[in-house]
């Protein structure tokens, strides 16, 4: 009553107030204990930004989950999926469609190799689903392999393939997946002094794993190009190319999951790109529409796509190439292609991310590693750099994970909306993010990291 | 060179080619051998109709693939998707989000019972997904128990649930699926003579299959409310309140999958309402939208939401209530229930389309039986009325299946766009088909039963 700006702040408050009753009285939220959580009442988003009902603007440095690589409502798509919807939304999945047939086009045609055929899902996980499918059709083999620190999604498939806590409960095992250690040089599995050693000892732990599962019984190996949720695990030169050896040599079907790291994230079309390996069959969804309307996929090479020629593939879905959905791929590509997303991507990695991400870690105590490539980023938090004592520990919640709730708070409390994850923040603004507000960015970042400096050892 | 009208028919004559060339050379089209398709190239669609690009226009009898069920193109919900992308495609799942709080609302208040927490998913399958997941945390149990004769989608553990031919190849034993079977009283499994009878005798099947399996170890009853792609199977009455009895008595959760019958396709909102029965868990997908945007879910009971309250619930997606979906299905809703589609649907099947087809029975002897909802009815066609030997033998292709092909074929040529499977013809036209464009699909289905006659044995 006594409110000064009654009127404004009142209505906003309202608002804010209505929608979070409804969503906390019907919306069963993912990954979540609904009655522990507080969710944040959201009015609107552009570009790097979004904001809440009384204005309070966030700098998204997750880009909601890193998909929204051309930020939040980009003019000239949101242009053309009202122009689609306007002339036609959906269409069932057998028939020709011209928006169907020109993002099957697009995307094929950046696709490293062979990929020519793209199989459309709704999104990352049902495209995991079916590369599996098609792996195990193809091979006439049962076991897929795939890697301890990696997450491919939560049906049933991807998550026995997925390498993290999210998976525990299920049983991979029965399920016919096999886990092997990737490398990761920082947090090395295998005692080794260099990323080359790091490459050469995963890949002989590999074929190691593939020779005693039985070559003749695994039908792929999964692998994220880029290690996405787990920590953005950059693999060291060479690995990918002896992953790709290793497949042709015992027959194995190479999938690889660019959900996450596909469509510009990394400063490439495909994470692929950065070492010119070419899988068997390759995984995509996010960034492919900036998540605008939901669209996933599989691109097939040309054998796999042989076995399906003339003998029916058993799968598929009801809105499988989606046209509202594709008519908003054709134009998020055409975003990227035009104004030169992929290329900003790699120069704002090179020139200011990874610069600015290093220059912080040395500041702070706190960051013990800094990993990334193009607008894809991590800093390793711990509490001691000799040791490098995760600053919290494994799958942690609760009080274990102070430091880190309280690090995610400092951000947010700086404007600054992160995407942390263990022991780590995640750095995975929009691909098309401006300089100064990477600056802005980092200068919330060095703030709060002072918060994860005070639990550190030093 | 001679053509009369050279411009007009070469210009569609070549959009149609180059769509269909550049989706042949880069789609990978469901369920298909790519090789053996010949897709047709689609230019538009509104209301209960298609064309192609020449213009020739079919009433669509199949709603897509059962899900536009108010029409293609409806210009209310065309325009709020375009209002909606104007202002915010797309959040992180985290968020509280007016369309997403209303959406839920929205769908809660008509869901039956205490179903009042709503799961967000892209589509039909991930919702079967997830109210297994939830069911086997729920109760602490493996088994889930589902039908012979049904379908429930194509990820993992919902094509092991599926009981048709399309799960051939996947290991349902392997992944914690019994498949039962449920009534039929046209093709008895249990030698009953009633549906009484059928009734009493599946509801016995059940309980002896549930206490040979060991009640203790089972999660979950899945269930068709209508079975959809089986064929428009109808439980008799007493079958679904039997089966919530029997979850009761043993603390199984029953999960009602509304995937293709939800949203009025059977002249209710859901059709568990045509027996007053709720269960815990209900899976819904296509209706909700008309497909115009991907969304699907699950609508959570009190009992399985309290078990999530202060536990995570291990699951989740990325498009989890996605934001212009969310909208499309407030505005679908909206149109439901300000223009009476539900309504419509009932009227439609009890005074046109059930009239209708039994008088096409009474004057075709390939008609072995008509059953449907609303506007959701099957066909069986038959070699032989006294053996009911179907018109095409179970899971048939090529050769075989060369009385169905041929019949689809002249529905076709009379301008109805049909769903076959198996020996039946679907019928699942747009729950806002006008009258005489149920009296056109008619005519175009009596003309076309006579090539399906030609095979019977009379």
């Amino acid at each position: 009553m006594d409110n000064p700006f009654p009127a404004v702040n009142t209505a906003a408050a309202d608002e804010a107030a209505r929608v979070k009753a409804a969503d906390r009285a019907h919306v069963f939220h993912s990954w979540s204990a609904q009655e522990l959580i507080d969710p944040l009442a959201v009015a609107g988003a552009e570009g790097a930004y979004f904001w809440d009902h009384e204005g309070n603007r966030y700098l998204d440095f997750s880009s909601a989950l890193v998909y929204t690589n051309i930020g939040y409502q980009h003019p000239r798509v949101v242009a053309a999926i009202q122009e689609q919807a306007g002339r036609l939304c959906t269409l069932a999945p057998g028939f020709a469609v011209d928006v169907r047939s020109e993002a099957a086009r697009l995307i094929a045609e950046r696709t490293p190799g062979d990929l020519d055929k793209v199989f459309f899902t709704n999104g990352g996980a049902e495209a995991v689903e079916n590369a599996v499918r098609m792996a195990r059709l193809h091979t006439g083999r049962p076991k897929v392999l795939s890697a301890y620190r990696s997450y491919h999604g939560a049906t049933s498939t991807a998550i026995n393939l997925t390498g993290d806590a999210r998976r525990f409960g299920n049983d991979s095992a029965t399920a016919g997946v096999v886990h092997f250690w990737g490398p990761f040089a920082y947090r090395s599995p295998f005692y080794s002094a260099t990323p080359a050693e790091e490459c050469e000892r995963a890949l002989r732990h590999l074929e190691d794993t593939v020779v005693f599962e039985g070559p003749a019984s695994i039908a792929a190996i999964v692998l994220e190009t880029v290690g996405g949720a787990p920590g953005v695990l950059v693999h060291p030169d060479g690995y990918l190319a002896g992953v790709r050896e290793l497949c042709d040599r015992y027959g194995i079907v190479f999938v690889l999951d660019e959900v996450m790291v596909g469509f510009g994230r990394t400063g490439r079309w495909f994470a692929a790109e950065h070492w010119g390996v070419t899988p068997d069959l390759l995984c995509f969804a996010k960034g492919v529409t900036s998540g605008y309307v939901p669209l996933g996929g599989v691109a097939v090479s040309a054998a796999v796509a042989g076995t399906f020629a003339r003998r029916p593939y058993p799968g598929g879905l009801t809105y499988s190439g989606h046209v509202l959905a594709c008519a908003a791929a054709v134009a998020t590509i055409g975003v990227m292609e035009e104004e030169g997303v992929v290329e900003q991507s790699a120069r704002t990695g090179a020139e200011l991310l990874g610069p600015g991400l290093r220059a912080l870690a040395e500041r702070h105590p706190s960051v013990g590693e800094v990993r990334g490539l193009g607008t894809f980023w991590a800093l390793e938090l711990v509490r001691d750099r000799a040791t490098r004592e995760p600053l919290v520990p494994y799958n942690a919640s609760g009080a274990d994970n102070a430091p880190m709730a309280e690090f995610a708070a400092a951000c947010r409390k700086a404007g600054l909306w992160p995407l942390t994850a263990g022991n780590r923040i995640h750095i995975a603004p929009p691909c098309t993010i401006a300089p100064q507000e990477v600056a802005a960015g980092l200068e919330a970042l060095d703030a709060a990291l002072a918060v994860a400096d005070a639990h550190t050892a030093g």
